[in-house]
């Protein structure tokens, strides 16, 4: 059975897609710990991260530092903060986090609740971001 | 003025190291949040993460996933997590952290103390895992 980010990557879960190639995908995450809080996957089903082939991992922390960048230039934060954890979903993903204080990253903290509105509109921001930068 | 892990990197403060090469370095965290936290760093001295040159940001993950492999090895954990906040230290640095729960990667509560000579012995064990590995 698929994945819910494979799902996500495939369009059958809806998503507020960042940036996508043939091997990664970027999307907000629902439940920001923060606004522009995204997540960073390959498409490839691999659960634990440390798992993928030492070129893909590589590779993909270059897409996320693309994304990264362009998430930096579209809300108020000190930096991008990265974060797996892996726990719960059975698919390696990178929590890319606005930072503004340590405490941002807490993940038993309540989740942000954005209107639809209001995430769509950053998304498309930050792919403004994006391919204005490349 | 060299940064505080540049002083490590060069052996101006002591570290129980785990790895090194060229261009990256890892040594556990004298504070860990679990036992086997590490730092994993680039020698270059660059602030923020993201602002490394993308190769260079590639290759400090898969040197960081070498080191997790190791740690994994070495401790009881589900797997390894990785954060990257650097409010702090001017200098960029991953943290490896083994994982049971998400909570373990809560930066504000009380780190461990371990004893010098049961730090010593499990980044002997590390360092040994890595070259069994290599």
């Amino acid at each position: 059975m698929s994945t819910v980010f494979t799902k996500i990557v495939q369009g059958e879960i809806p998503s507020y897609k960042l940036a996508e190639d043939d091997r990664f995908y970027a999307f907000l995450d629902i439940n920001p710990l923060s606004k522009g809080h995204a997540l960073v996957i390959p498409k490839q089903e691999t659960d634990y991260l440390f798992d993928l082939p030492p070129a893909l991992l590589g590779d993909l922390f270059r897409f996320a530092q693309q994304v990264a960048g362009a998430i930096r230039r579209s809300v108020p934060c000190k930096r991008i903060g990265v974060v797996v954890l892996g726990l719960e979903v059975p698919h390696a993903h990178i929590h890319l986090v606005p930072l503004n204080s340590e405490s941002d990253v807490d993940f038993r903290k309540p989740k942000l609740q954005l209107p639809d509105g209001e995430m769509a509109a950053l998304a498309g921001k930050i792919r403004e971001e994006l391919s204005a930068k490349n």
